[in-house]
């Protein structure tokens, strides 16, 4: 145990699958003083986050909050409140978030009904359909937006029609897709959406915005039992964050008060910048990162239509010992990139262009660092093109 | 939907039932820069985490974490991983936590064989060693060690030693406790343990450590059900937390990378004090703050010897409006004090003293505030009696 204030923490580039790297300024209000959670100063904070986060959704609906733990308790959220046992839910599954989506539906007491697509493929509406016939009755369609461990995007409104068609709630995870990628809840007809906050909107992790519309919140009040979580039971959550007109608020558990500092600012430079403009410069940097890559001789795993611009999944030229490279990458340059995940391992690196991540000095610097490190390790790679080819992508 | 980087944040002094001030060097963590959750130098800081919350909860348990989201998760954690659907427990209700607990039992599926004792007193082990005779088979005996509700502590010792002697587990909540008093894992012989970080550690809310020991972890690996939550699973969480040897970690969720840098924090600056000197600071300001009230003429509701130093409820004067008087010492004082809550509403305030909150500096102006304002509201108080009572107490 070392008895030191923070010792040795290194400033990293973080080019990872989330989290992104953060901007001072969330930082900095992440470091301003500690208030009451009741205190009217942070209720009246309190809405205000509310009302950026329907901005950042594209939603009306009131119940749009922040869970006060990460992404994977917001994906719990959704599912504990509107899943019942001996419910069926249509669960799409083509990466690993699928598959927890699956756990979460198994360990509510309902049956998982499987759709699943392949690694590097997205949701297949064909396939939503033809479950959705064959199984009438069904509680829920869940499926992952942006699935982070394959760089993949579905069509969440083609998929939240047909559930919306059919007489059935869909439960979407977009952790990875905000603010990179168009999300529009209520143009979609979308049910249930969870996020994360270290992602595209480059806070520190530790909350998951959710919003629930109005089938879903109808849901919740017909419910025959009592939500399983205690602390994830919105009917209790959402007294204490109060609905859109303000109101009064009961205590529930203690919001984390610091974090949500951090979350309002990260959601104020969203609005700043526009998330229309976000989404596009989120595209913009991930076309120079292909280019980059592309004249450097590496493959895209992921096929162009359907690439996630904030997850960048990457070939490894063969007979390169992958984790030496991103240690490498790390002690030599402080970067951080991600590594594959289950089938993928040690196949592909997973680099992350996300909210503050999302910039040409991100893209030329890994390029750079990338390129040193395969030239290092004697990969057969096409030396000094990623650059030109980056920053003409970029204009620059 | 005020579109401005954290408009209008008051700075507040935080006295009433958590959060409590936090130290400006835990919130200068907070805002150190962001690195990744599985980053090496991310995994010695948890390490050092763990170690140190062994440090403050005085116990070896190789399973000694901090839980991703507030003390309520770390309470449903406690639950989900120790209790099976048709388990029974005997849960000890002497305040709102208590209740809380009965709720998460139920939430289980599992039966609460219920301890009452009335508010403002401890929980009798008389009691709960009858409920023990009366009820063989049931998996545990949950309480509340410092009841955040009345301001009470209980014998954990005691009630620990009754389960252990009845092959039963036992579950604390010390949420409000550590640091503030004595808190011995070990010691007690206690199972499952969990605490907040937002009261004597004087951290941002957002945390919850937990401790479970040999026993706690054999019932864990003995479970015939998966854990109803895939969020607070500890058999999955561990593996991301590692054992006390290092070693390998896997990704489970996303960790809250800043506020565990804030709680790291604290808890370098709890060992700088020293545990025992911590215990001793709350118990010297509670009693300047008692002989301030005492002889401003007020009532402290709770008998002496039960007394939590940490979280004074103090008895309002007749005819006085509460609610009008709190925003008056918010308004003018910047000083949050804590409401009675159920039963007690509207008859008492609740005073936190805890962690950087108990000071001399608080203390005086805690009752130099409450004076003034009950003053100002007519009540037959002791005018100028308080401060000097305090400062002798106080020795200053």
């Amino acid at each position: 145990m070392r008895n030191e204030a923070l010792p040795d923490l290194p400033r990293r580039i973080l080019m990872g699958p989330g989290p992104s790297d953060v901007h001072p300024r969330v930082l900095a209000a992440l470091a301003r003083p500690t208030i009451g959670h009741l205190d009217p100063a942070f209720v009246a904070l309190m809405d205000d986050i509310k009302a950026l986060l329907r901005y950042a959704f594209r939603t009306e609906n009131d119940l749009t909050i922040a869970i006060s733990a990460p992404g994977s308790a917001g994906m719990e959220a959704c599912f504990v409140n509107l899943i019942e046992p001996g419910d069926s839910v249509i669960v799409c599954i083509n990466g690993v978030f699928g598959g927890r989506m699956k756990e979460n539906v198994e360990r509510c007491g309902a049956k998982a009904i499987v759709v699943e697509d392949p690694w590097g493929e997205p949701v297949d509406p064909v396939k939503v359909q033809a479950a959705l016939k064959a199984n009438p009755g069904v509680k829920a369609v869940a499926f992952v937006h942006a699935e982070t461990s394959t760089g993949v995007a579905s069509d969440a409104g083609a998929i939240c029609r047909l559930a919306q068609a059919a007489g059935v709630l869909s439960i979407v995870d977009t952790v990875t897709g905000l603010a990179g990628i168009p999300v529009e809840v209520d143009a979609w007809g979308a049910d249930a959406v969870y996020s994360g906050t270290q992602k595209c909107l480059s806070c520190p992790p530790g909350l998951s915005p959710v919003t629930f519309g109005p089938r879903a919140v109808e849901a919740l009040k017909n419910r025959k039992t009592k939500v399983q979580s205690w602390f994830l039971d919105l009917s209790l959550v959402t007294a204490y964050w109060g609905d859109k007109g303000g109101g009064s608020r009961t205590y529930h558990h203690t919001a984390p008060v610091n974090a949500l500092y951090g979350l309002h600012e990260a959601l104020v430079m969203l609005r700043e910048e526009g998330v229309e403009a976000s989404v596009k410069r989120h595209a913009a940097m991930h076309a120079a990162l292909v280019a980059g890559f592309e004249a450097m001789g590496l493959s895209m795993k992921v096929d162009a239509a359907v690439r996630l611009p904030q997850l960048n999944v990457v070939e490894i030229p063969a007979s390169v010992d992958e984790a030496a490279i991103r240690r490498q990458l790390l002690s030599l340059y402080n970067l951080e990139i991600g590594a594959g995940l289950g089938a993928w391992a040690g196949k592909v690196w997973r680099i992350g262009l996300m909210g503050q991540s999302a910039s040409p000095t991100h893209v030329l610097t890994c390029l750079a660092a990338i390129e040193s490190a395969l030239q290092g390790a004697g990969a057969a790679i096409n030396l000094g093109k990623a650059q030109p080819a980056a920053r003409a992508a970029l204009g620059s």
